[in-house]
């Protein structure tokens, strides 16, 4: 009945014409398409940055979505244009990494080096390769469903891992990932492999921006105002947060801060 | 023919992955359903603002429309997930007074305490009941249109009043409520209590941010430039405006500032 | 099957009602209308910047499309609304230049000075004319298709051109006319009318922020770090771009800067 669901990720920000053009590309060619934006502010050229966006929310799609992912420095280089059948999705991107969550979390998935030019924009710039390949690719991938028409299938794709947190003496050196609109830090620890972050309410000792936070917390409304605590995000990460406050602003850290997590 | 279409307005902002999780699961429960955004950038926390942004937009929509409102310092506390059925209008929200407006302008509605869980995600965080919980009800009313089955009725839901002015001796005391995108000072004088507002042209003595205006204005364009100006602006409010300029900047204005105006 | 399709852009911004209000009022008379945002940035009033945005834009629509812009410092004064008919899109806006593109790039084209009022919302406001009359004649002529229902045809509709570079001994003086989300500085130099920057890799003298280029790149990736490079964007105009980086910040340089070209 509704017509197939495309999601987009970019860097391209929202000041600009970039993702209106490439909506109308797409619905040029599938008119009946859902669009819908997972994220334009991806920290510009950061793949790493791409990759959490559409890896926290791709799973939420219904089967048969075509997620596109454009964070390309690389673009009119001889970096490849690349779609990756899934185990319910389709991915199109280019072929840097940006899809590194996407290969950790599938259990099976086809890669395929897009060759397919007829599927392109004529003629095709060298700078906007999310109008004239990927677009075009994401849009013909919904409205056909033939992944095999589109290239050959490859297994040197790139892909890279999540930054772990470093073991050192007694303590983990993790590092803030990501600061959410609310100022929350998103830090790579997770409760997965770090068994004493899976109780809310336990005893941790956590050192960020200078402070010390000694005790998980189970939701935001928790703290105080103003103090900082640690809890469990969403995402599956610990997160720094102060409730109804900014703890980026309050801690004065940023993307990329460490953070210390002291083993007991 | 088309869709039940379904509204949002939160404070996720729209520099990460959060709006486009919820949207997916939306889709997920109802791909039929048209999704759009009224605002993200409602100032985090603030259940007024939110109040003031669904306020002001949801009576443009169609019959059935299903309005997501999404403000909740409380996430995973003991507040209410609940579900008002208006007089043309569904609204889903966290209880905490973000769907005052809405009790203030609808003549007749229902407001029910959502605690049908099979309709939500399994297994529920205690961070993003955005996704857990508010998408897949506004999802399954939209689907489903019935009310009834999602909980019972409650009538202590939390509302609050907007902020009125007050008198004081000859003058009243507003606030500004909102600075737009063009620098626009909303307050929260109205016509309908300050007759003296209700004829464009007339005199008035407006005082904020050290500057004195005089006289209402009609439109926007009527201002002389860097000249602060009022006017009664498209949401029933008056504001303080500067043609083709920011009045916030110009008169070193924000949010929350007093403005008094004298009466005659 | 697929319904109309219709595109905003706006200087109103994202962080208020207005969008989400007059994407109602579009729903309430077309609710199979698939409404697509090009830009809610455009520089506030600033109708040149909104006319840069539809224009690189629009082509990229379906045949039938509406494209929507809504550039408005005139609100509420005698300019007047227009609905024009070009070869294959259908345009509304205020008549105050921000169609100039679009006169420039459409071999043919019909302007109508909209006056059927019965089209309009009733009251009308003399601020939000997108909610009232722009948003409510873009649904019906998405709706209807008849174009000459709406009002008369003129011939005096308002248009500008482009600012073009100047000519001075031996240089072109130019200006940049946008920056990007990645600090790409737009200028308004086009290989069309200068040749030397129809060939990549052609040696150029271009002046900009004190920082001197020579030659002509082909891709974003050619620069190293740090290091300022030219090259023909996607909208066919130089672009001064900083690999990976920046060129707004690392040059100093904003919009409106002036860019010098040497003729050889």
């Amino acid at each position: 009945m509704s017509g197939p669901i495309i999601t987009l990720t970019t860097d391209y920000g929202t000041s600009d014409h970039l993702v209106g053009t490439i909506k109308g590309v797409i619905l040029k060619i599938c008119p009946e398409a859902t669009i819908v934006d997972i994220n334009h502010h991806v920290a510009p050229f950061d793949v790493l940055d791409g990759a959490l966006a559409l890896g926290a929310a791709y799973r939420y799609y219904p089967p048969r979505t075509v997620h596109l992912a454009v964070v390309d420095p690389g673009v009119g280089t001889q970096r490849r244009p690349i779609l990756v059948t899934g185990e319910q999705h389709y991915f199109v991107a280019p072929d840097n990494g940006v899809l590194s969550l996407v290969y950790e979390r599938e259990a099976s998935l086809t890669v395929r080096h897009v060759t397919a030019e007829h599927y392109f924009l004529n003629p095709i710039s060298n700078t906007f390769h999310g109008r004239d390949i990927f677009a075009p690719v994401a849009a013909w991938i919904a409205k056909t469903g033939q992944g095999s028409s589109f290239g050959e299938e490859i297994s040197d794709f790139v892909r890279f891992s999540l930054p772990k947190p470093k073991a050192s003496n007694n303590t983990m050196k993790g590092v803030v990932l990501r600061v959410d609109n609310f100022g929350n830090l998103m830090t790579n620890f997770s409760p997965e492999e770090l068994p004493q972050l899976a109780t809310p309410g336990g005893k941790i000792k956590v050192l960020v921006g200078g402070k010390e936070i000694l005790q998980l917390a189970q939701t935001y409304a928790q703290g105080a105002p103003g103090e900082a605590i640690a809890l469990v995000g969403s995402s599956g990460f610990l997160e720094i947060s102060v409730n109804k406050g900014n703890a980026a602003r309050t801690l004065g850290v940023n993307r990329g801060a460490e953070v210390t997590l002291e083993l007991a």
